[in-house]
């Protein structure tokens, strides 16, 4: 007779192994963090004594569910901002929130709830993907889940690192400092094809290597970003980063929802595996992933909830439903992704696409004791075609198409009780709660204070589509262009893209209360005979004021959003009911330049309407990154002295500023 | 101040009226079944005192949910065969159960354990389609909830009507007894345009018009059904039923899967409304229904579950989720069907869709009191920016997204509580549990004992793609097939469809103790020179016996299911593992033909391995109604008098007995 610490008896006892072994009175038999035994109730309980014998009549006993993707603490962001574009959820609302809440006080509250919900909803196992995720694996180990812990890397500034390197070298130290813990895998986790250059790829991918830790990345979430790579990189996503060196790593791709056959086999020739998550997919309209191909191809597939606050929960049992649905709905083919494989992309496939099946995804004995306990006889699970069944697949019929996360009773992770009968043992849920509602209130108010009624009304008539951005400009006085002109064409040191000649209509909204102004313009295209060949016509919200100055008075200002403007002036007067107009007529010589590698748009421009004497010169380039910006910045200042502007004609006003300003003094 | 029954007060009150008016410190008076006083708590309480005051702080209290389409009592047929085809599904297992089990013992409790789920999931209005509509009527009435209550009328015998004159006929008297009713409206549905015909529709829609009663269908649910109707009818599906006078009726239209943007309009202009079933639309891989543009085209949209055992539950929750991300994901728009419009089709839109909207669907004043209170303060729905929102509809997708239908806690139908504290208040959970798994136990051995292992084994290995069919046939032997060709080409009383040359290779695996055989056929095709043009290889389950026996030894036989082979023989032997084969070979001349205006197969067919001597007629035809197959025999009688055959010459056995015979006879 051997000793166990829990023999969990007279359930049905679902293993997902390899061959599927059910055991309808069966046990299991856990000692310290390990299985002891699985089988038949009768051949266990002949083997084993245990210090708790827990009954589990009416459950399944199944092991516990892998969510294969998600960002944890973004269950503090759930529900903030819900049915907008994905570009208007993520640049105007996910990402300014998150440069200012995200610390690592915020990311342990967010997990902590994250931990809770996904206790109660059966999961064990997690790959979490967000910045601090140092914090994060200590918030989880904690807790007592096992995580794959994802630190995010971009180019860009993060919440959690000024710079793509310095994000390198702390993660560096994160994956050290965790490497051979017994709940959490550091993780290193590139953000995106679309967030990282192909030298930063190469970088984490050899970090991933030399630690031989997972590399976790968004893949060809959405259709636009595989257009954007073969237009960019004349290659689809899966080509691009394969040639960055990132496949070989071991790689789990999030999302794939936009991968062709081609991609889907080299994927799974470099041994790299797939996060499906389809509620987001759905939910931020990317599409549907096909799931069914993937696997045809040998792909290995999990199933993930991606971050909460495009789902809006870390409810694994509909995802899971969903996965099966889905697949059969998209495909015409109703035995498409049947409840059996849907369950096993959640558990022994789940685990396997983290890299980590050889510790956990079923029960067997040796491996890890990552077990759940489920109601089977519940209502709406009633009646119970599963231990009666035409086929033995009905117990995953039900689970699959039926059972609730709420019909999860306990939860053991490593051998330890993390949740019995429906209480949570090692977090208390409503300090959570209360913590998590006072944060709530804060990015609110932060949000209201940022945003005003503008920003919403302009969210609210749709076609909001183009992304907050930051710009490096400059802005100088000048009397003559010809000698600017010259340079451009003539010095040798510069090489056009492009030369357009505009006239702009503009009218700024300005607004009570409110520093941003709302920018409604009408851009003529003139051909050289200064004939009308085309015009278009966008609204831009403006930031009142400059992020950042440089020498030279260059400034880093913000855009926040831009999108075309389909409908009158009127209609957006009536609308925004701005307390003030100004209208300024322009002729616009614009160049899209490269300058020292740079690229920049150089405008000339005359103002028309009010008539203003002389001319301005604009240099202009979009960045996102502080150290890009100041690259720029040092470029722009280059250019000015090549151009010979001295900084006394440069100007810190924008137009309508400069408009005003004459006006009062033409009054005086 | 006036007196109510309950005052419902402290939560946020969600009206969904037409300016969907919210209260967040809100108050809902029921006096009687009405909707009394809706309005902030202040007010509402200075004019009301009432019996019973309910505390619903942390709360919603809001309209109940509407389910526009469902079959309640197949909750005891949930999981009992899931993952197949629509057809095996449907033809495979549901209405062979149904055949022999639904009776209106069978209905009263399958209706008793649906109304339990759906009080559970916060549903106060159903729309029901199923057979034996009276005592479902009488067993909802009971439990208290509201329904229209739909008396499936089909042109084929069914559960509770061995014909569609005798279903016209109770179903005339039942909505007589029913109209009127305070919670339960009758409506008459043609089940569908595929199992009625146009004469029976056209019935239908005259009665449901004389007692001015809605009129329930499914349209359109699969793509198949759609090109059947341009088929046979030479016009899709709504053009159709329109043509057979259904929509001067008040029509439901349920699925309208693969409706284009004519019908939509058409329906629109009929007043016809949708019931969209996002979960059996995937499930049985129907595919996705266009409900964005359903509802640009003006078009009143319901949400239903569908049967539970297409679902396989009646969770409204799920159901209003998915129809929600389903649409942003299928149209790639993350604005389509915003959470706030998901909810509206679940409420007073799924009422109007209902044709109840005078009555029911919103919180406001004179409607009936169907109101529920769902908990807002959950760990999956922390934290809440429901009420301190950024944009107002912050409350709908938090239950859109984030709230599940466990999160209901007190449901009042036409002002009666039926749900207090998640307790079931006219309802005994535990009795219909403990009954319905005595019930499943019993089709669970009906199955067992019809199917045995093969047709599992059969499912198991995918492809089975066509239907059980009803055959009525007859076979005949005859010495020399001249006659017989000579009749078919020169008697000018049959119209010759298609003649083909096979030879056929088949195979019979035989089973212990199982009835039925499974043949392995490879079909040879033939040119006139005898040169092999074509083959195909099918698998077919042929039952044992014959159902019944018409004059002239014609029988009705069943073949259970067949599939294209897409295997090996040896695959299937070794996988089949029959006691027991038996190998033919024969040449077959086949026709199709008419005679009598029926569509008949005639064969003569030569035994070529073992040998037998002479020729064998066969005349086969498919059919699905007893009187149809009355007729038939009665015409392939007539044929076979035409052909000089006489009733001795006639045979019972299958080529399989005859050459089991004659080895026997030869043995001897």
């Amino acid at each position: 007779m051997q000793h166990a610490d829990f023999l969990l008896i007279g359930g049905t006892v679902l293993t997902m192994d390899d061959a599927f072994r059910q055991y309808p009175q069966g046990a299991v038999a856990i000692c310290g963090d390990t299985i002891a035994a699985v089988g038949p109730a009768d051949d266990v309980s002949a083997h084993y004594t245990a210090s708790e014998v827990i009954d589990c009549t009416g459950c399944c006993v199944m092991p516990g569910l892998v969510n294969c993707h998600t960002h944890l603490p973004m269950t503090l962001l759930r529900g903030l901002a819900d049915d907008l574009r994905l570009d208007v959820w993520l640049y105007g609302y996910m990402l300014p929130v998150e440069r200012k809440f995200v610390s690592p006080e915020f990311v342990a509250l967010g997990t902590q709830l994250a931990c809770a919900e996904m206790i109660r909803s059966g999961v064990t196992f997690v790959n979490d993907m967000y910045y601090f995720e140092d914090t994060i694996a200590r918030t989880i180990a904690e807790v007592g889940l096992r995580a794959l812990c994802s630190q995010t890397i971009m180019q860009f500034p993060t919440p959690d690192a000024s710079s793509a390197d310095e994000s390198l070298e702390f993660t560096e130290k994160f994956i050290s400092t965790w490497k051979g813990h017994p709940l959490i895998v550091p993780v290193i986790a590139p953000h995106a094809p679309y967030t990282c250059s192909g030298p930063l790829m190469r970088a984490c991918a050899e970090i991933a290597i030399r630690h031989d830790v997972p590399l976790h990345i968004h893949i060809s979430e959405t259709y636009q970003e595989v257009e954007d790579s073969r237009r960019e990189h004349g290659m689809p996503v899966v080509n691009w980063v394969k040639k960055n060196g990132v496949l070989e790593a071991k790689v789990i791709a999030a999302h794939c929802v936009a991968i062709d056959a081609g991609e889907m086999r080299t994927l799974r020739n470099a041994g790299a595996t797939v996060a499906h998550n389809p509620s987001a997919n759905l939910k931020l309209a990317s599409g549907i992933a096909n799931v069914q191909q993937m696997l045809k191809t040998g792909l290995c597939v999990g199933i993930g909830t991606d971050g909460p606050a495009s789902n809006n929960d870390l409810d694994h049992f509909e995802e899971i439903r969903l996965a099966a649905l889905l697949a059969k709905g998209s495909t015409r083919d109703p035995v498409a992704v049947p409840a059996r494989t849907a369950l096993l992309m959640a558990t022994r496939m789940g685990a396997a696409a983290l890299h980590m099946g050889h510790l956990t995804g079923s029960l067997e004995v040796g491996k890890r004791a990552d077990v759940i306990v489920l109601e089977l006889d519940r209502l709406h699970t009633t009646p119970r075609y599963a231990d009666i069944a035409i086929g033995s697949d009905a117990i995953y019929t039900q689970i699959v198409y039926s059972s609730k996360s709420t019909d999860v009773r306990d939860v053991f992770v490593n051998g330890k009780p993390l949740m019995r009968e429906r209480t949570l043992l090692t977090l208390d849920e409503a300090t959570i709660k209360t913590q998590a509602h006072r944060m709530a209130q804060q990015i609110h108010f932060f949000l209201v204070a940022r945003e005003g009624d503008v920003l919403r009304k302009l969210a609210a008539i749709g076609g909001v589509q183009q992304e907050e951005s930051f710009e490096v400009q400059v802005k100088a006085r000048i009397d003559d262009p010809q000698p600017v002109i010259d340079f451009i064409n003539h010095s040798g040191e510069i090489t056009i893209v492009r030369h357009v000649h505009y006239r702009q209509y503009d009218t700024y909204f300005f607004f009570a209360d409110e520093p941003s102004r709302l920018r409604y313009r009408e851009d003529e295209r003139l051909d050289e005979t200064g004939k009308v060949v085309g015009s278009r016509y966008r609204l831009t919200l403006v930031s009142g004021q400059s992020e950042r100055e440089y020498p030279h008075s260059i400034l880093l200002s913000r855009v926040r959003f831009m999108s075309p403007a389909d409908r009158s002036l009127r209609f957006y007067r009536e609308y925004f009911r701005p307390a003030r107009e100004v209208e300024i007529q322009k002729d616009r010589l614009r160049w899209e330049v490269f300058y020292e590698d740079e690229e920049f748009f150089i405008n000339i421009d005359r103002l028309v309407n009010p008539p203003h004497e002389g001319y301005f010169l604009e240099v202009k380039s979009r960045t996102w990154s502080r150290r890009d910006a100041e690259r720029k910045a040092e470029v722009i200042g280059k250019l000015l002295s090549r151009l010979g502007i001295s900084d006394d004609a440069v100007l810190r006003q924008e137009y309508v500023q400069i408009v005003e300003e004459s006006h009062v003094q033409a009054e005086r």
